[in-house]
């Protein structure tokens, strides 16, 4: 079958000619119908080739969803044609944490070699995708691939950290989003469809603040030094009680801290080398200040009802296969506006 | 390989000899160090032949505990020899419930006919026993056998009920354990264990009543028409903020509703056929009122967690497979003090 | 100033000239702006002369909103003329429950004496309101006197009840709201405003299930002995997370404990004498059970705020004072399309 | 009265007379029975002139017991001879936060002029303290008040701590407790009594480590740069899931977000000063780092009824008011071991 592979330390991903894969026991085969690109896989292809942490060459991919292809022995409760979105964060299934869906956070993933499909494993920008075991399977249920796919992770990882500041969020209460990208401007709609909560959308762009009010922001601020301050006079000087910020910057996670509210969240999704210090006196009282990883099972489950029942959308552009390499280099030139999908039957 | 079996509706179970099982994909073999001799195991021995919900012959016992004896293919993160207790109420493992850990309330269940082993599925007490998957295994680390068999459902059942009630047992509160038996005086340790509640025990034996003192309880009251008068005296009119009642027949649940606070939890968890009505001015304001099932994989880890830690022990009395029968009989007639467990290869 | 009383058991209520009341200290003196009818109060006048639980000439009304006209000694924190909602159910503001701002569930009420306004304390539907203490006061911050009155029990009464489930409304589930009517069909709003369950209302009359997908729910259906079937299919077979009967009869307890999921919640809030039988194996597993009564403190600054940004409205009918006996008629017979309004001074 | 007075900035700390404080409307005398030291005290008196918060003179205290002496018009539910505890972070008692008894976190404290007893209102270093309002006060309800009176901080403070991160103390967990000093060893007590978490005390004082063990730590630990590493190592390599540093020094928090496990709670109480930076992948995924301020209503009433069942308890030793200067001395030259509590009548 094809695939895109990154095979060379510092060199372009290519579309090749591999084996096709078949699966052992307890394994499902997908044939892809739809394939997420996302900008950690160019991070991921700007590490330096000492301790670069992945086998190459490496199919890329972690955002994947399909129709069952194939069944491994042993495998019940799915049948041949079924569409599934891949839960990426593949655990062992068996610690503690996988013991509640919390795969993201296994604690014998290093020690057990497991690693999520495009990210150490094979990924999803292939013709066929092996799944390791059905428990990584989200039924779609009738949704689109195309619609669905970025939800595995563009919209799994806004959601989870959305959800950490549910009880927070009642009425009267505002959350702010900075960076109303990728993950930003479904954070804003998670927001919008989850709590009562005014949404402030703070970004640099005027075109990412236009987006973040036809998703759902009731403010759009520009974010810069006076940010802070206008979060705080749009909130009678309380704050946020929540802050989500998906840049991650050392300016934005200054940002972040001084506009939360006493005993409001600050999450920091963002990969952006950003650190908010923490201390008695530094931040509003009991600000809680966290960086989580991506989302758990059961929330994949969440985040695709939610989309089912029209709640979010990512705007998408589609790729096909041979096309993947530019859609990478797009990507990397801030061509992309939403989220480029792969289509490798397309 | 010998084996306890339920074999003709209405007759006693019958050690026989059967097949050795052999695993499948993904399928992980014990051999039973320890199975667990139930009381819910004598219920299903006296239902009708007309409804009756699982094939015969049935080998007994939802109580397991063994080493790895054979792994079936793509079995991964276990190995032979290694040593587990077994979570009992098989799911899926994929559905919205069990991605989160609580198969015991597995949507798909009943669909894909899965059943717990001994309880539809081959079970504990035989020389071996086929676990369908290793996600079912929980690591022993050091508990012995004999001691751990009874945490995975005597334990695990009051665990839950437990851990369901953990945000209201604060400093001040009283917790009421209704029936100081198999499950009762577990609860009484889990309780003393996990929460700074005054613990109540409420029965109708001496006997029991002694040992609820002997393993926790605070107070040990009689359980008759005046039990709740004495709890409300016990607590100054404000009732228990936490009522376990672990016989479920008319009168507990009548004398737990009697006894909770505003905002309190009544846990239904025997199966007594009592029934507690709940409606607008029955109860003291806000009562929630509840009959759960097992527990979840996380919380089987986290009831042997303690045990290792020495915070709770079943007492127990062991047999030979051969005396397996026997057992159930002296179970029946109220004979055994604590938990009977059945030694396979003893 | 004028009144309206409840004067003999019995009678209708008559407009009476009672003494202005004069603030003590920490009291504070509400000019009335509104006061709600409810159909509690009907409650109250159909009970029996013995045991009667209020000194009777009982000035009526538990929905009261108003601006400040003088201020007792001590009160500090609020100025003459602005305008506040009375939060009813009164405790004693020191014990435990009082310390969270439960002050609905005061643990001392009874023995001090302390009633909520127009149920045992003199109520709203007069001139002036004495207002016990200045925490009793939510700020309306703009929201106009007539739509805010009848926010303070009809909107915050289903506001603990939702808030109660929201931890179970998550993507993909389904709340039942039984009984479309006064507080009802706040409930729906309230559940689509703060979750993104799919909200379906039962309700026996047509006009109310009209109402009922006029505000937001997406499934309304006939609430007789096929409903629970019916409930059954929309979900696929599970159920609802959540489920709330604003009737409270025998009839739809019985409704609300068959559409519940496992693991769902049935929260009774109707009055309508019913009471619904938990115990082992009559619902599903862990379906927890209860009846709530009124809210928190905070929760009415949260039903408030929520009201403010547009997420909740109740339909109102005001009448004057002298009209507000027949206002009483009208709903006693039915005729009250929404909540009744009496405006002291209108 | 005699009171105890912090008079110029700089200065010693004096015993004066000042006139007999009267209660005005909603207000409590308390005759003071205990008023604890702490070493918050010595910081406010190492403040510069610049910028000094407070109105001087100051009457030090802000924990205290006693009795009451007088009550102002319009109290209600408190009487003469009973004995209190007093709840210190005053807040309005009508905001959002106070609404829920955070008066800890009150919202209009500092526009409305509203400081704690000893930190701006006359403290409890007196003959006579007024109580604000009646709210403030817990009944001690047979407490001895010198035990119970370094409860409402040194007690209060670790509890409001703990109370955060109970739901992640399940058992199989540890609490890893930085500096085991004044509330460090109340913190170990708390911990032990509230769940069945392992006990790792860390200190850099062999005699505070022996302490620890006393009170329940089931390791005790060197605080130096080989802390976190032994941590890790006792925990498997898990990490602690509930960090609590009551040093707040750049080492320890450094040593606190080393050593926290994923998913795990750093909580920063002491106050020396440094900042633990928080940002993807420079802790574990997910910890939430916090520096939260004493502690609410209903939590002052939760740890005076965890006193009351022996399960906590601080080392004290006592001065006369006319020794108080001489009890900050020996705190301030570190040889005060526990609690130094004045009795300002005995």
């Amino acid at each position: 079958m094809k695939a895109l592979q990154y095979r060379t330390v510092g060199a372009a991903p290519e579309v090749v000619t591999v084996p096709d894969p078949e699966p052992g026991p307890g394994q499902v085969l997908l044939k892809v119908t739809a394939a997420g690109v996302c900008h950690s896989d160019i991070a991921v292809m700007s590490w330096p080739a000492e301790g670069f942490p992945y086998a190459l060459p490496l199919t890329l991919g972690h955002e994947g969803v399909g129709t069952v292809a194939a069944l491994g022995a042993g495998v019940a409760g799915v049948r041949e044609g079924e569409a599934f979105a891949v839960y990426g964060p593949w655990g062992c299934g068996a610690c503690a944490k996988c013991a509640e869906g919390k795969e993201n956070y296994c604690l014998r993933a290093a020690e057990l070699g497991i690693h999520p499909p495009g990210l150490g494993a094979p990924g999803a920008m292939a013709e066929y995708l092996l799944v390791d075991d059905a428990r990584h399977l989200a039924p779609l249920e009738g949704l689109d691939p195309v619609a669905a796919v970025p939800l595995t992770d563009a919209g799994l990882t806004p959601y989870h950290a959305v959800k950490r500041s549910l009880p927070k969020l009642l009425p009267g209460s505002t959350a702010v989003v900075i960076g109303a990208g990728g993950l930003g401007h479904v954070a804003i709609q998670l927001l919008r469809a989850l709590t009562p909560a005014r949404v402030v959308a703070l970004d640099v762009s005027d075109d990412k603040l236009r987006l973040a009010r036809e998703v759902g922001a009731q403010e759009a601020v520009r974010s810069d030094e006076r940010a802070a301050d206008a979060v705080r006079e749009l909130t009678g000087g309380v704050g946020a009680e929540a802050v989500f910020d998906f840049v991650g910057a050392e300016a934005t996670v200054r940002t972040a801290g001084a506009v939360a509210a006493v005993e409001g969240d600050v999450t920091i999704v963002g990969i952006g080398g950003g650190a908010l210090p923490v201390g008695f006196g530094l931040l509003p009282f009991e600000v809680s200040v966290s960086a989580p990883y991506w989302g758990s099972r059961a929330e994949l489950v969440e985040v695709l009802a939610l989309a089912r029942a029209g709640a979010v959308s990512v705007h998408t552009e589609t790729f096909s296969l041979g096309d993947a390499p530019l859609a990478y280099e797009r990507l990397h030139s801030g061509k992309i506006g939403g989220r480029a999908v792969i289509l490798p039957h397309g």
